[in-house]
């Protein structure tokens, strides 16, 4: 039966295929798919884990402590019972074998199958017994993480890359070479990162925001997908046909061929304007009335700047360093590895700057569910610049680690969610202090240009005394609305009144813009607003002349430049910037 | 051994007494104590409700559906050993018999103790096997709940009440009439409200920062406390001596003779000083060149309203209404019950007006455990309007309740946290649709006027879209400077970074009163700016002639009102603003 169910569309396109569910187990887990001459040694994995993890319980019922409650034991008893359940058991071996999920999915696959026979118990005590089920599995995926590391993710091979072009090729049914769609209820930014390398042709998750890292990092990989998709990962089921429709922010369920046909047509002509886009590549993004603009790259790894370069990027403007501090179960990066990924990006680039922003952990970004921060509003909380700052050894480690790459090319420094002259004085402190440090042990390290982030209200309020610090500022427009709408971006519940277009937003970005023009520094936005098409000629009508987003997103905004003439767009945002309701204003130019 | 901790100076004064721990269970419970002809009832409450699961268990068990996996069963059988624990048991009956704890009371204590047991367990797996016994203890207090309601808790008595006065009496050891600290490691705005009727002279929770909702209601209560202590509730035991110094944010656990003495003789200087102001209650808040100030009293019940005239308020500038849907387990006030309790505000305040804000429940308030926000940032969340637009039948409840009442006496309504016109003009609709709802069944309703709190930073920004939808407006510093600053006002990691006298804070306080005075109308600050008497010549300076604090800071404002010369605090107040550090410059003036 066909249904559809509708979320917020994240990243454009259209992706047809089958639905894989990835389990939402509390552990974070990698989700790839194996070789089948490695289903013996991925059983084997769990089998081992599991013993270790009998074994162990085993022990700890022997050593008990005198004083321990008697029903210690008898707990201990019944998990050793939930260990060698058979659903789970054969479950498991079902997924490696004839699904070829690797040993870590393959598990929280099952626990989500046995674990909903729990939600169908009508008492919710019975239902909660499924947590002991829980941790029992979670201590096997620790044991089977200690006892032996997993099996490194396979590069994504052709067998299932394969472009499913006609839409015979969706209707065979049992066929493995069609794309495949990623159904989860929540997605990590680690497992984002994984699959950045793996196969699926789009995404869909329960939760989320427009501007969630996970939105971004779909959009970096330029594949569709639509979040908040509330009941997504109830309501289909592994190997469901899905279309997604990332321009509408829609999935459909079991589409007819009719349906199916149609969707088909519209993915060959979304080809085709791509393949229209590129040949602007090499064209000098100018207006009409010969101002040039700078469109840099947002990145998240060293590895992204080949698709910064093919979209023709003057520059990366945002390098989000956190992702190398993701998915490390808490040990950071040191110094030199740090360092030999900042220098890739930055030779990468052959000589065009690169701006690295300094870590910004916190909110929809913790480091991992160790690291998570434990606080009621991580998005008011010790987060990005408050985070460094509060351990200034981790921080001056990835200060040096960026001086010594400037070595290697144009590097600008980024701090981001400065809001107190406090933490400037403190920030550029530490970056004297690495200097020094760097000189006493003779290190080599070239100069940067140090700009900060204007993302809190605060920071735009105060954005002068900003001027007269640093050398170049970056407008962080997801944080920024967040901050001044008071507005979760990642939360369903009031997505909706989460506006870029709202005028206090738009009063902040021009002031900011105007502020860095009368003093001549360069003022960038890198927040969503920068990749919009719509939001373009606004933001040139501003005064806005670096632009920084996705690569994905650079030569449609560079259309936009193309065609624009700043003399015009000058006078018409000034009387967008003083309307009551800038977004009807801006829909009706 | 005496020893001291360090947190966050919330409520001032001192208080000298018996450590109280109150259990942190997962499940809010009331704290009171029992008259000693109660200890039987009591123990019958807890004997009855753990019966009633007991049964329950077995009655489910032998239940179980076919497909159950069979390990259910087994949990089952160790659960219902939990349920009859000889150390759960006996220690329920020693706090209801010795310590005269309510049953809920005693319960969550003895489960407290019971855990700590498993805490200190070396394996993490054997510590969570706590989970079980806490679930069994929920079930047992649930059961209570359902089988027979609390008995309510008696008034306070004279018993407990006593204020000790001389050292020798702190000093008697087992004296039972001694006074009481509450030391807590969180409150619940329900369990504070009900120690407002309670006994404490003084209250320490571990977490919480300084504008959170339990420190509001210390100060309401006008005793001493100290929050973000922590680790107190693990460090102080039962029956501890202890002094808080609310002034300097200080505990001093066991203290020794000399160190009694001397906050004994501060603890009396205080209540002098304290008397001495009450003697400017009838003295009219006028500045020395005769500018008329209007000081209010901030309310959270009707009750409060004698409070704010003993302090000789001029009116109410804020009743915080959600203080009614509170502790009610789901169940919200209907019309009728609201209706008689705005009236019961209206008609003690004699004439006086009151304004009355509608809910605005959310982030560090919500409603009760059931109804908690799960959402990632609830202070970005649906709160507050937002929340009330959500549910518009609700909403019109409230609404129809105000302005039912404002026949009795004049009324102000006020909504919290409109940040966007769309907004505004949906709560104006609303309020037109009460009153339609009211004509249409012949309903007596009373004139009111219409206010907006501006608390986001983008009804700051766009406050002259504000003026001309509201007759008047009231700034909730607490929010703003929250949204402003990005800092969470209960987050202790940067609680050190919520700076009411930062630049861009000042800069939209001066603008929204600026824009206001221009229009000739009202603009009050509500946060808790308004209250503290460091701020209130700055506050007078930049053009303020409305406050609304707690009815226990009224007399000390005034006290500045009569000193300050409003001509020469203008001109400085500029001095402040445009200063990079607006704090240094306060201090040095």
């Amino acid at each position: 039966m066909t249904f559809s169910i509708h979320g917020l569309a994240v990243a454009r396109g259209i992706a047809i295929g089958r639905a894989v569910l990835a389990a939402s187990s509390r552990m974070e887990v990698a989700h790839y798919f194996i070789e089948p001459q490695q289903v013996q040694d991925e059983i084997a994995r769990v089998r081992n884990g599991r013993n270790a993890v009998i074994e162990e319980l085993q022990r700890l019922r022997a050593d008990m402590p005198q004083d321990a409650p008697p029903e210690l034991a008898a707990l201990l008893d019944v998990h050793l019972m939930l260990l060698q359940d058979e659903m789970l058991v054969s479950g498991v071996k079902y997924w490696i074998t004839d699904r070829l999920y690797n040993a870590e999915w393959a598990l929280t696959t099952q626990l989500e199958i046995i674990s909903r026979q729990f939600d169908e118990m009508e008492d919710d005590y019975l239902r909660e017994r499924k947590a002991d089920l829980e941790q029992v599995v979670e201590r096997i995926l620790r044991r089977m993480k200690g006892v032996a590391g997993p099996v490194a993710p396979p590069p994504a091979g052709p067998r299932r890359q394969a472009e499913a072009g006609a839409e015979a090729e969706y209707l065979q049914g049992d066929a493995v070479d069609v794309p495949l769609v990623l159904v989860a209820h929540d997605l990590s930014p680690a497992d984002m990162l994984q699959f950045k390398q793996s196969v699926f042709a789009g995404f869909i998750t329960d939760v989320g925001g427009k501007t969630s890292h996970t939105a971004i990092v779909a959009r970096s990989m330029d594949i569709p997908a639509v979040v908040g998709a509330r009941g997504a990962s109830q309501l289909v089921r592994q190997d469901d046909w899905i279309i997604i429709d990332g321009d509408a922010g829609a999935i459909i369920v079991d589409p007819s061929p009719i349906i199916l046909a149609e969707y088909g047509f519209r993915q060959r002509q979304i080809n085709l304007e791509r393949e229209r886009l590129t040949r602007l590549r090499h064209t000098p993004a100018v207006t009409l009335d010969a101002q040039a603009i700078e469109l840099l790259a947002n990145i998240e790894q060293p590895g992204d700047v080949a698709a910064a370069l093919r979209a023709g990027a003057a520059g990366v403007g945002l390098f989000r360093s956190e992702f190398l501090f993701m998915g490390r179960n808490g040990r950071l990066p040191d110094e030199e590895e740090q360092y030999r990924a900042y220098r890739e990006a930055v030779e990468g680039m052959q000589g065009l700057p690169v701006t690295i922003r300094t870590i910004d952990v916190g909110a929809d970004k913790p480091l991992d569910k160790g690291h998570k921060d434990s606080s009621l509003n991580p998005a008011l909380g010790l987060r990005a610049i408050r985070w460094s700052l509060a351990d200034p050894a981790m921080f001056r480690t990835q200060l040096r680690a960026v001086l010594r790459a400037a070595v290697h090319g144009p590097v600008r420094l980024l701090f981001p969610m400065l809001a107190h002259v406090s933490e400037i004085r403190q920030t550029l402190a530490q970056v004297d202090l690495a200097r020094a440090e760097l000189n006493a042990r003779g290190a080599v390290y070239g100069a940067v240009q140090l700009g900060a982030m204007i993302e809190v209200p605060a920071a735009a309020l105060m954005v002068r005394q900003f001027l007269r610090y640093f050398d170049y500022l970056s407008i962080g427009t997801n944080d920024l609305i967040q901050y001044t709408l008071a507005i979760d971006r990642a939360d369903e519940a009031v997505a909706d009144l989460y506006d870029p277009l709202h005028p206090a937003v738009l009063r902040l970005v021009a002031d900011v813009i105007a502020a860095g023009a009368s003093q001549g520094k360069s003022v960038s936005v890198c927040g969503e607003m920068a990749g919009d098409v719509a939001m373009t000629r606004l933001l040139l009508g501003l005064g806005l002349r670096s632009f920084s987003m996705q690569p994905a997103q650079i030569l449609a905004v560079k259309q936009e430049v193309l065609r624009a003439d700043v003399r015009k767009l000058t006078e018409w945002a000034q009387q967008v910037l003083a309307a009551d309701d800038p977004g009807v204003c801006l829909a009706a130019s």
